[in-house]
């Protein structure tokens, strides 16, 4: 069995729960999950075994599976791998574009707005800047919601159902590379399609950095904000 | 091609670098890391570069590779499952053992004991404790040692050269579950093998915890102090 392999593994049942305990494992999906035949799952699963990187406790008739401290090392290695050599950030590119006004209905909801703030740490100027992003830049908005941090997850008022809205710190630059503190927000019940990326700051970004409809812009995103 | 052999080449490039910018790849030596034939890199890097995964830069007769925005997303995908599954923390048995007295002696060294001082936040009672870890966690410590924070990276003093040291925050816990906080300590001169660990406390632990040679101890060691 291949090094790599025992990874895919280890990821795998990792994805399950079975780095932190005892965890049921349903082998159908796991093969699915790592695109391999029952045949090989159960050769790779014996062979982990084996080398004392995954133990077995047997539940009835189910079967427990949980990742060693050995097991563990393999990916503790990986993850010190991963913080050290991928970047805290991701910049995309895109194109300034009139937006629905969304932004700035909401922030227009002083609760949204005091809670921005906090979250922020800044007053946010009333309304958002629309960012276009190139359609190549799609996939990686899924990831930055995976980071996002919660403003809130939404409330009641009136009778009224209001959303969620999270927020990444995140800079953004023009064409003659001048750059403004801001942050994206993930707005959980948001009308725009998945290329629009709005973006908050403590100023008038359109004045301050001088852009209209279709100017270029950088945005730098933080993951760890 | 598999997912988990992208995922692995993938891996197998950012460890050289490819994550970041245009990197020369020694295709000989990746292959061997992934433990896979020349012919089978090939292939693989192909169909990376096919996915869009993987950029080629041609420089003269080397080429150069650089891991996409696409390539990125399935990295930072896997960095998030480990940040969220795996514990912030490596926790080992060991029994108290009588020591060379070499903590004792480097903390007799104003120089370490004020940098300690500073590093840990607390003033070290003027002697470490020993901890002789079971021998199953010494890959652990292995692990460790990658995430340790520099207290000094060494100095010279009277012609006398004195080496590096580093920490991680920790608890210790005696066999009642009373427990204390503590660092322990990365000796780079050390003349102990892997399987001693060197604890410093505000307190005196033997006195604290009720400890002799040969009482069992857990450690709750922290990956990110």
């Amino acid at each position: 069995m291949k090094n790599y392999e025992i990874k895919a593994l280890l990821i795998g049942l990792t994805k399950l729960g079975c780095s932190r305990k005892y965890t049921r494992v349903n082998k159908a999906e796991l093969a699915l999950d790592l695109d391999v035949s029952a045949w090989t799952l159960n050769r790779w699963i014996r062979e982990a075994i084996n080398r004392g990187l995954v133990n077995i406790l047997k539940d009835g008739r189910a079967s427990l599976y949980k990742i060693t401290e050995r097991g563990l090392i393999e990916l503790l290695d990986l993850k010190k791998l991963l913080e050290d050599q991928l970047e805290d950030f991701i910049s995309m590119k895109g194109l300034v574009t009139k937006g629905l006004s969304e932004g700035a209905y909401y922030m227009s909801i002083p609760e949204y707005e005091e809670m921005l703030h906090k979250a922020l740490g800044f007053k946010p100027y009333p309304g958002t800047l629309n960012v276009k992003i190139l359609e190549k830049y799609v996939p990686l908005r899924r990831i930055l919601e995976k980071y996002e941090k919660p403003i809130t997850t939404g409330f009641k008022k009136n009778s009224k159902e209001f959303g969620g809205v999270g927020f990444l710190r995140a800079e953004i630059i023009n064409d003659s590379g001048r750059k403004e503190t801001c942050a994206v927000l993930f707005i959980e019940k948001t009308k725009h399609g998945p290329d629009i990326i709005e973006v908050v700051a403590p100023v008038n970004l359109r004045e301050k950095l001088n852009l209209k409809d279709g100017s270029e812009v950088k945005l730098i995103i933080y993951l760890s904000s």
